[in-house]
């Protein structure tokens, strides 16, 4: 039994490893998810949720989103739609997008497109907004409005533009490896990919045709935004494990997501499956004036980078990060990749990490032995607060939770005993 | 004595800590350097040598200078000058400049300049012409002197339109500050500082009025130049230092330079004197159909690093560069930096590094530490072929001769003697 299970997660494992994500393409959500065109529908971070459950943050990018897509003029006409049943919600996952935070995603927004080479298949996520007053932490002022159009009307477009003059597309696995020698851990921190990101994709746009000034404006948006490569990264990821998760067998982790109450995991043997138990709230460091006490629970699909192998998972990559997570120094960090290694099938030569020797990132989360274990996967995470409207409160850590984790083995074993 | 010597030291080293180095404008040599228009004149590396006294990579990299400025057709035609006295030499480090291996500086080719806001002093550097055939090296073929013209007439003018258009100047501490949480150990790693500069200036650049192929091919040029920011880097630890050594009392290091033939250092107390010893040839990494047997001595200007703490002295920054000159993994490149801490007189707290647990850099290497412990400061370094016309042939480590120590603190030693 367990040398079966042995060989197909290897075979998720090897999908992973041989995974090859290009950045294709910038285009409208609509365009390449034909649910936006049949009805109001929302995409939302995290297994499936209606708006009446939603936490504060969701429920303000519900709000913000409503306005941005013209479907309400106010905060008040946009609740009464959203608590009227005038809209539907998905999760991401649903129809192979990701959203980081509320993960809140509309028909109009632009939305990244990386194609995995190795299986075929697409996987999407929207644009970072930068930081401060953002839609994905819940806020929905005019500024986050603005921006949002401007992200629609000038960025998107844009970017659409450049991506596609590249020939074959952009290779993130080598802008990941490049990135992961600079202290990045993909998750929190995204800078030193956004700046390979930049450089990559700057003598692009400088021939895009379009007027200086945009070209000024898309070029500094993207330097001011320290996190933009994350939603790349999460399109990455995404594609990569969709792609490995084609084999229905085996106990790797293929989806890792929050919603903001409910932690859900995927599992390679259980295919499209949620197994969801209540989510943490997130420890960390908080911003001048807030606290754990004004903190929304674990939200967002931005956990699949530790599905990946990246953020918490490859936290030695980044001590820079360890101390603004609140996890230490080099050592700390160090001894929680060294952890996290013992519910790993492999380590991903790929992304060689210097500052662990050039070991590699963790390949494949085998839900066996984090229940074997008891070591729970570590996530790193902005922290959003739990009130509706208001932007990022601090960053910090959440452990996904045992109890998903031995539904899933419960249930795989059910599959496996009913079969044989 | 000693106690005197500490508080000259202290001063020294309070004066590098707070160097506030700003990049502030590019314009061509002979503008900031005023001896390129009284005479025939090219700078070199390191501390005073003749042209027949030359290796043949400065040697190499004279040529093409002379190609470049018109004063020569051919090789030949170049070689007859320089044979012929017709050409003047002068150390870079004697007109406030410093330039990476060869060093070679003409009049036309635009440089750097770097404002040390606390003593309001200038230092200067040449552009960095990428990797391959290029004259830093001694290559000077038409590939070499057709870029250099495109540095001069496009790169050299919009770079300078675009950092006047910086209010105040580019603040080159926090860019380094930035870019040492990224790997960077600023001699042989620049691969994040570059990325960061090309963030900062590229909207400017947008700003810039110029045909949009040359502003595509600019931006293109330093996103392939993974060392471009070196030779801003260089410029800056020279005005620290600069900035530094104004006051002369005191046995720091104000600067390490090498010619090819003689390394040579300052020190604080002992001005403009140069202490000088043969130089090694650097152990390290050779590329394909190269050996050590084909190794030029150790040259250049860019032991500025080390002397201002970066380099090989923070080779724990940068455990992605460690393996690639032949040092080791993470746990050497940690004892790199671990043994150089006993040759300095603090820690500067502007650049922490990550991997360190948050330590600074090496701040105020003390040439008696060096005298006493018989630590020879470590330089990371390109390899040139000795002979003239080649590219880089590897990358590795070479010592700071204790030659040039011993023989600075006789000269202090001779000189305290004398004033009591």
């Amino acid at each position: 039994m367990d040398g079966i299970i042995e060989r197909n997660n290897q075979l998720i494992v090897d999908r992973i490893r041989e995974g090859a994500p290009f950045l294709i393409d910038v285009v409208p959500a609509k365009e390449k998810i034909k649910e936006f065109n049949e009805r109001k529908l929302l995409l939302h971070a995290g297994p499936p949720i209606q708006f009446d459950d939603m936490t504060g943050p969701m429920q303000g990018a519900c709000i913000g989103a409503s306005i941005f897509e013209g479907w309400a003029e106010t905060e008040q006409e946009a609740l009464a739609l959203l608590r009227g049943g005038a809209v539907d919600f998905m999760p991401c996952h649903h129809v192979n997008a990701v959203g980081p935070m509320g993960g809140i995603t509309s028909g109009s927004m632009p939305i990244f497109v990386v194609h995995n080479r190795l299986t075929d298949n697409e996987a999407y996520c929207t644009m970072n907004e930068g930081i401060g007053n953002v839609l994905r932490f819940g806020a929905y002022s005019e500024e986050v409005i603005t921006r949002l159009k401007w992200m629609r009307d000038v960025l998107g477009p844009a970017l659409s533009k450049a991506v596609r003059e590249i020939e074959g597309g952009m290779n993130l696995n080598v802008l990941i490896a490049k990135a992961i020698t600079m202290g990045d851990e993909f998750h929190m921190r995204n800078m030193a990919s956004t700046l390979v990101f930049l450089k990559e994709i700057s003598p692009y746009l400088m021939a895009v045709p379009m007027d200086n000034q945009d070209r000024k404006d898309v070029i500094q948006f993207i330097a001011n935004a320290e996190q933009f490569f994350l939603n790349i990264v999460m399109a990455s990821g995404k594609a990569v494990l969709d792609g490995a998760r084609e084999i229905q067998e085996g106990t790797i982790v293929t989806a890792m997501c929050r919603n903001g109450k409910e932690f859900g995991i995927r599992i390679s043997g259980m295919g499209d499956q949620w197994f969801t138990a209540p989510v943490n709230i997130p420890k960390g460091l908080y911003f001048t004036g807030y606290s754990q006490e004004d903190a929304n629970g674990d939200i967002g699909d931005s956990a699949i980078m530790e599905a990946y192998g990246l953020g918490g998972m490859a936290m030695v990559a980044s001590p820079g990060l360890a101390r603004f997570v609140g996890a230490g120094g080099y050592k700390e960090a160090r001894e929680i990749s060294e952890k996290m290694s013992e519910i790993v099938t492999a380590q991903n030569p790929n992304f060689p990490i210097p500052s662990w020797d050039f070991q590699g990132t963790g390949l494949g989360i085998d839900a066996r032995k984090v229940v074997e274990t008891g070591i729970e996967p570590l996530i790193n995470t902005g922290i959003a607060h739990k009130e509706a409207g208001l932007p990022q409160i601090g960053a910090g850590q959440a452990r996904a939770p045992l109890a998903c984790f031995e539904k899933a083995m419960e249930a795989y074993a059910a599959k496996q005993n009913a079969h044989s």
